[in-house]
């Protein structure tokens, strides 16, 4: 069954909001075993969402729609495609008494949003007065719901999914699995995956880089070759593959150090607080880490961490040494089992010949232990330099407590 | 001109990802004075692709596609748009010597992501590997750029939108204009931009709220009625108006303390590093910020600032007292001119009846002064609950020392 998504609202198109009812809609498909062909958005005017209509259904066997239900003058989806199924409109006493109950008053709007096409299933909107419609003729079928999304979702998972699922079962499930990997770049993976894509060809690969991390989603009916073809990939690549529901290295890390009762800190200069932002982003992040020593400003890599001024001036901050220094002093500063001390150059400006823009020199290390000290080179803007120093130094971190692979060099 | 947007990813019809792309562009577009009829989402794949582009360009004049350009197998919008425009492939040495100078290594992807279609103008892609492309003929174009934002956002503002501004000049030029708001929520905006709508009929507005501050943009092909309607809302909101290139509180902020010649630093505990982070993403951030002391267990607010056993016992971590204490402890660790130290519950778990979720308590304060100490409320999950709470203290800490206001209560 071809399923199209539609998105109508001039907001969308202005790009006044981000359309998270596509991605909500098209994840909670997939999870159901349906797959979206396309998602299309149209502005709230007659004639481009007549056009938009007719040509999805064309395309499509099933439409989910959503936006354009309101009871105000810019909202005409309700028309459109009531005109396209050509149906007339009668006022739904259920309904209208329903609105009532909630709302209390008799009003236009009421009338209004309870007047709905003779040929549409009416579903209820328990949180707003639209209700949801669903017509279906002649093998084509259109759910309109309507745009505010914490009406749309309980309505959408509460009735029309379970309706769909009676309506179209699902015959042939896919299986599926998502691999996270880290510290290896999208071109040493794709090869492989170009290879086991011949080998089996029932499996549907995708890959996803995100700034020093990589996912892989495969899907396939033939639960076999889903299983090789993971397993094989599983393991070429064992050192930098990391399980977390979120996808997130942080989640990982998170993981083993909770599990291990072990505590961390960091003393960050260049990342200015994102590596622990990071950190603190993954709920429970408080059962294991204890905090991280922004020391920005020489100064404070002085006063905080007790990095001699000697080394500073000689060395300068972004160095091997400084950040030797700087890991010593959140050992000495905090409780930590384990540390991680960077210190680079963000840009756009304070890049020399010798330590160009993106520069990073990092120690991470165990308390007690000689610590994995080295310099590599991000790339990008100031943003993407300190993001993906920060996935890459999360990825060595946890590369190098769960699979006991130094941390540097951070890439092979 | 009619204009339509593409973005093509497994990722967004899978609902991996949101399509973040698409209202950026549509945003950025109608800014410079132009307006998309309509988005669609296009899969990784030949015959969707094929289809998808004949279509638009059947209805469209010009269309800008973002994703499908990197170097994997599954990338393939780069053929199917030459294949359109009935182009061949050349290697073009000048972008492979650029990807050479930048990434350093010589590969196949290199080549492959060098080898453009000889129709269409490339335009340099200055964060990662894949180049721009322009096909223009017989009054319909095409632009196809990266899919990933930080390389897509560059490429449109720096390069592609002042190509398209010289080929395709706005006739009928709109002035605009873009204001930024901190500390005021959008209803309380909201009934002021309708009452000035109707007063100046000829400038559309529109307002997009974002976790704490607010821009309002103005269009209008009447410099006179923007400018009353600009003039009239400014007065209106002068003590939550500030002005930043980037939109971003924390370029106002900056501004302030670099012309003050004032320094500062943060004492975080459920923020996590995230105002930090928020401070040092802009570009000479050193010249002010000394740093932050992230102390994000108990343990690290007694230690490192000093914040007495006492107090976090009798009246908890998240509490007035606390933070004050985190403040004088910033105050005595670092030479900060000026501070902020906060505290709160991101969630989900760890509210009580007294304190929810969401509670935050914060001190700002200068050397030798009085500090202010407020607790607020953000809302929202763990993510939306410190990004507002970082946004709304960098806007309490701009408007106290921009504009003498105190910082609690935050809102009006």
């Amino acid at each position: 069954m071809i399923i199209e998504l539609i998105s109508i609202g001039d907001e969308l198109l202005k790009g006044a909001i981000v359309n998270t009812n596509a991605a909500f809609l098209s994840r909670r498909l997939r999870q159901a075993g349906y797959s979206v062909a396309r998602q299309t958005i149209l502005p709230d005017e007659n004639n481009a969402l007549s056009v938009g209509f007719r040509e999805a259904l064309h395309r499509a066997d099933l439409i989910v729609a959503t936006g354009g239900l309101g009871p105000t003058l810019d909202d005409r989806t309700r028309e459109i495609v009531a005109e396209l199924f050509h149906s007339d409109f009668h006022l739904d006493q259920a309904i209208a008494d329903q609105i009532k109950r909630r709302f209390g008053k008799v009003s236009v709007q009421i009338e209004n949003q309870a007047t709905v096409p003779s040929k549409a299933k009416p579903f209820p909107n328990r949180i707003g007065t639209a209700p949801g419609l669903v017509f279906s003729e002649n093998g084509k079928t259109v759910i309109l719901m309507p745009g505010v999304p914490k009406e749309m979702e309980p309505m959408f998972l509460e009735d029309i999914l379970p309706w769909m699922q009676r309506q179209f079962p699902i015959q042939d499930k896919k299986e599926s699995a998502q691999l996270f990997f880290c510290l290896v770049h999208e071109s040493l993976v794709d090869p492989h995956l170009r290879t086991l894509s011949q080998r089996y060809p029932a499996v549907e690969a995708g890959i996803y880089p995100a700034h020093g991390t990589l996912s892989v989603s495969l899907h396939s009916s033939d639960k076999d070759q889903l299983e090789a073809f993971q397993k094989e990939l599983t393991q070429q690549f064992n050192p930098y593959l990391y399980l977390a529901k979120s996808g997130k290295i942080e989640e990982a890390l998170q993981d083993w150090f909770v599990k291990h009762k072990k505590t961390l800190a960091f003393a960050e200069s260049c990342t200015g607080g994102l590596l622990s932002s990071h950190v603190t982003s993954v709920p429970g992040a408080s059962e294991y880490f204890l905090g991280s020593l922004v020391v920005y400003s020489n100064s404070m890599k002085e006063e905080i961490l007790g990095v001699s001024k000697k080394t500073l001036d000689s060395q300068g901050a972004v160095s091997e040494e400084t950040v030797q220094e700087m890991l010593e002093g959140v050992f000495q500063r905090s409780a930590a089992d384990f540390a991680i001390a960077v210190s680079g150059i963000a840009g756009p400006t304070g890049g020399t010949e010798q330590k160009p823009v993106g520069t990073i020199c990092a120690a991470i290390g165990q308390r007690g232990k000689s610590p994995d000290i080295g310099t590599f080179q991000s790339f990008g803007n100031r943003q993407t330099i300190t993001l993906s120093t920060t996935h890459k130094l999360l990825g060595a971190l946890w590369r190098k407590v769960e699979k006991g692979i130094p941390a540097f060099p951070l890439l092979p």
